[in-house]
């Protein structure tokens, strides 16, 4: 039943704790859950890490655009260990190219532990980056000739991906080089081989300084939530990778993230992970978000086993596959409509807007919205096709659209060229920083001299107003502004009968503006109307940044100031001539004097003023229903 | 400039030939430029692929929604060879379940060549799905005794996948068995491994068949293309395997579909992908759209030459990696606003709608859209909670919502269950075939006697109007239907004098209407206006389909065919009394009557209209603005 009467008492005050969400709930059962595990042991291959307090247990779930859903020991810092070695292939990546790295470190999954050595026979090419080999060969490719140098850049690196400055735990670090002795002789091992063509040791005294880099569970979140969100941190908005990177970081993860089960983690959990001995564990899902754990407990793997357990249970629970279908292409048109349909803010007369009904399906406007990836941009295309076949304009509307890709912008170039070669013209709204992107390539090798493929526009609303004109030009149809109209032709004076019209004549004071002036002011309680003869005239509010935003335009034969009529009420809004203009206008005295002297006159214009109001009311109600169906 | 004078040809004529996609261009200018590279060579270890023409050539690409963008040989058949592996694979979920296929089959990249043998050692067990001793025992895992029942349940679920009947090639199958000495000794130790429990051949004459199945380039695109829809073919709409499976499917895709170079496959393309030695190529973007190339000369690892560079290209080109971030939380809240901005049909008194506008924000309608997965139901949870904060009554509108995850629908039941606790109220409306999957999870476990922790409604503008109503009642603003007002309480003849009530009181007729009566009737030329003193009614239009819509409602004081009073136009909607009602109503001659002897009360009358229709219009424009803006 709908709304039935409820035994529910609403308070009206909000209640002093936020409410809590049911993403913080999931986070807490797992944590609830998970807490009594304690099998598996810390790592104490070297001291400092057997310090540990293997009760330590953190769950930190941070999305793409920066949520935190946290629980547990998430303020812990412990060392990064091998969670460091995806960060540090992005900056090697960054560093060298994608090309140069791949001559040095290979990409399979090498099937072995993480200390196995795997170089490729013959070239010692180290099998992956997440493996120790392939770890310190691209500590090597890091930008500097010192340790010094190459941990200065990394420590930038990581810092921008966690979001504040990290720093290397010192201790840990003298431990890990002190009793690194197999690292030392993969280093020897990977100079052989001229993998790393100089001394070896400031890539390794780097490698293990960065394997000591102290986090806690909510820098590891964020550090994948940047992942997530392309290379960009979510909270800072600080750019910690080129976005082109972040799909090879995240390759190895799934492929050779999780050392000998690769397969068998994509198969259950299905997310790019990595872990590291001192009990962190971190696993992205692209564009959505990042699952951070920290638990000191390992298995025989060396993953924290607290931290496989609440990956594999939040996948599931939550449906992070990430071979869950989700259709981008779907929501990208948000609505299309003819300019029949959605008007712009020039008021119309009567004639003109009937014509608009009846023809503005020769323009259509397409809403988009979302994020334009390549599939997303099919699909707009492929609508625009549709309704470009019955169409000669198309506006397409991108004051929704959050991104667009160079591979949607390639489509968008195709899309216009295929337009005009069949004669018809697009039109691009409200792209703002986008434009530019979309210009550049759109200009790329063509005739500086031909008119532009697609015309950029800021505003929604002089596109549509523009395209009004144009279709109404083609009719014939006269609604230009330097038309001289007579007072009689105006649409709150129709039906007027030769006698009144005399009536009113020389009531009429006529004036004339420039550009600039104001007619009327918000606020003010003056209560002419004016009639408009010639030229036109923007109506604007001030929003409450103190920008000013116009909600209407008025032309030739058109009226303003008529709620004058209707009540006191103060002016809402600042009317400012758009250029010369010539208007006629009417006091309160003259509607006085109406009112007492000739009230089948004043009716006559009331009845023409609610039939305007009748008119503009039936078209929002119109656009209403156009933008909301697609 | 903005729409500058181009010497363009405007044709208002549609053109013959649909207007290229820009999609079409891209899959033909990569058929042109790969055509020409002819290295590789056809497989000739059976006599019938040998007999291919090794120029044959097609690219196929079909979105998720079943676009189709094709070039060349399209419509010839071959033989689908190893690609059956993932489909077989998907019938063998379906027929055991994940845990018993595991138990058989592992899902292990094995690093080796298609036709190794790569038994887990001791189990026995194939290391994945996609080498042939896996494919074997998944063959073995299909429902039937004999290979004519296993073949009977293969095809038929080829052929949803496909979208058409599929057949076997009997002369590749017949060459197949006959030369088929490895898989049959593979077959036997299978066996031996108690890995198939029984006689192997109907497996094994089953595993030739289901290579032999012919298909084209079109074919497999659909296969890949109803992966990529979550397992529903996208052109029939059948489902062809049961979407839990389908990350299974492509799991195994991914880790080990490209044989021995899996890594480099996932950083290169980044698409789950397989090939068959007759030459075809498929890989599958999930959510978004599959790539299906044939052309048979072969490289040494067995993979279409042609097919691989395809789709190595049009990953890149079209940026469709895997690892490429999508965000689909990014768009899904359309809209919030207050129901003092978005308000219902019901007509309101300008006191009813002040009150409403100081007040609406308590209840707070937000709008979503696109895909319900667990990252964007938390981003519309997230988005709702900070609503709440401030409002006592939710309501989420899933009109554009297209579908919603069973994760999505736990969280949207945490959301409810958390506001129930704090007194807040949640509604949800326009959930068509979504509620009933949500309410079955919704009420799980709860005390039927409680009132539903969600209360559902299927129209948007019920719910508004309900909201407004209560929120009325709790200020004591009357508003019911059952108050019965008096004629001067009528806003439409607000600011009459007392002298102008007693000219006007006896010149109305009053009339009860029962529930269904028509008082007005579209179309007709009655020129009356209705007050409603009690009770209401509503005012609708009949929808091209004959399906009557409701426009507009109207309560006590409210009144209604004022329309009459502005032009000679013919009544636009029916008004239908919601129950019993009583109306006061005024004709035409009346109306002539007061603009002859009393045009003053006209005069007032009009102006009445026109702020009405002002406000109404205001409101219109103020729901514009709220809807279009997040």
């Amino acid at each position: 039943m709908l709304m039935g009467k409820q035994p529910i008492s609403m308070s009206t005050t909000p209640p002093r704790r936020p409410i809590q969400s049911p993403v913080q709930s999931i986070v807490q059962e797992l944590y609830d859950r998970f807490k009594t595990n304690d099998s598996g042991d810390v790592a104490t291959y070297i001291p400092e890490l057997g310090k540990a307090n293997p009760d330590w247990f953190a769950i930190c779930v941070v999305t793409a655009d920066g949520a935190v859903y946290e629980v547990g020991d998430v303020g812990q810092t412990f060392t990064i260990q091998s969670i460091s070695k995806p960060f540090t292939y992005g900056v090697a990546l960054e560093d060298n190219g994608k090309e140069n790295v791949l001559k040095k470190i290979w990409m399979e999954p090498s099937g072995e532990a993480f200390n196995s050595i795997s170089l490729q026979p013959g070239t010692g090419r180290p099998l992956n980056p997440m493996i120790n080999a392939g770890a310190i060969a691209t500590t090597g490719l890091v930008e500097g000739k010192t340790s010094t140098q190459k941990m200065h850049r990394i420590l930038d690196a990581f810092s921008r991906f966690a979001g504040r400055k990290l720093e290397v735990d010192q201790e840990v670090y003298r431990s890990e080089s002190e009793t690194g002795h197999r690292n030392r002789a993969i280093a020897y091992m990977l100079r052989n081989f001229d993998i790393l063509t100089e001394d070896p040791t400031p890539a390794l005294e780097a490698y293990f300084q960065q394997c000591s880099i102290l986090v806690n569970c909510r820098d590891l979140a964020f550090m994948g939530a940047t992942l997530a969100n392309g290379g960009v941190n979510p909270q800072s908005g600080q750019r910690a990778v080129a976005g082109i990177y972040v799909e090879n970081m995240l390759s190895v993860m799934s492929t050779c993230g999780m050392y000998d089960a690769a397969g068998e983690w994509i198969y259950d959990v299905g997310l790019p992970a990595k872990s590291g001995v001192a009990g962190g564990v971190l696993a992205v899902l692209p564009g959505q978000l990042s699952i951070a754990v920290f638990s000191p407990r390992l298995d025989s793997h060396g993953n924290s086993v607290r931290g496989i357990e609440v990956c594999r249970e939040l996948s599931r629970r939550c449906g992070l596959h990430l071979f869950r279908a989700n259709h981008p292409a779907r929501s990208v048109v948000r609505s299309t409509a003819s300019v029949g349909e959605v008007g712009s803010k020039r008021m119309r007369s009567a004639t003109e807007h009937s014509y608009l009904r009846e023809n503005g399906g020769r323009a259509r406007l397409i809403t988009l919205q979302g994020e334009l990836g390549f599939a997303a941009a099919e699909s707009a295309v492929r609508h625009t096709l549709i309704e470009a076949e019955k169409a000669d304009y198309i506006v397409l509307d991108f004051r929704q659209v959050q991104s667009v890709s160079m591979e949607a912008i390639f489509l968008m170039h195709g899309l216009a060229k295929n337009l005009r070669s069949v004669g018809k013209r697009l039109l691009i709204c409200g792209a703002r920083g986008m434009q530019r992107q979309m210009e550049k390539i759109f200009q790329r090798g063509t005739d500086t001299s031909a008119p532009p493929l697609v015309e950029f526009v800021t505003d929604r609303d002089l596109v549509l107003e523009q395209l009004e004109g144009e279709l109404l030009d083609q009719a014939g149809i006269r609604n230009h502004s330097f038309v001289l109209y007579a007072v009689e032709d105006c649409e709150m004076l129709a039906e007027l009968n030769a006698d009144q019209h005399a009536v009113l004549a020389p009531r009429f004071r006529h004036v004339r503006h420039a550009a600039g002036d104001i007619i009327v002011r918000a606020g003010d309680t003056d209560r002419s109307i004016h009639f408009v003869l010639q030229g036109k005239a923007d109506a604007v509010i001030e929003l409450p940044g103190g920008a000013m935003h116009r909600v209407a335009t008025f032309g030739s034969g058109m009226c303003f100031g008529e709620m004058s009529l209707l009540d006191a009420s103060p002016r809402s809004a600042t009317v400012v001539a758009c250029g010369d203009m010539l208007c006629a206008s009417l006091s309160e005295v003259d509607f006085d004097y109406l009112q007492n002297e000739h009230p089948a006159i004043l009716v006559n214009i009331l009845r023409n003023v609610a039939k305007m109001l009748s008119a503009r009311l039936r078209r929002a109600n119109q656009e209403i229903r156009a933008t909301q169906s697609q």
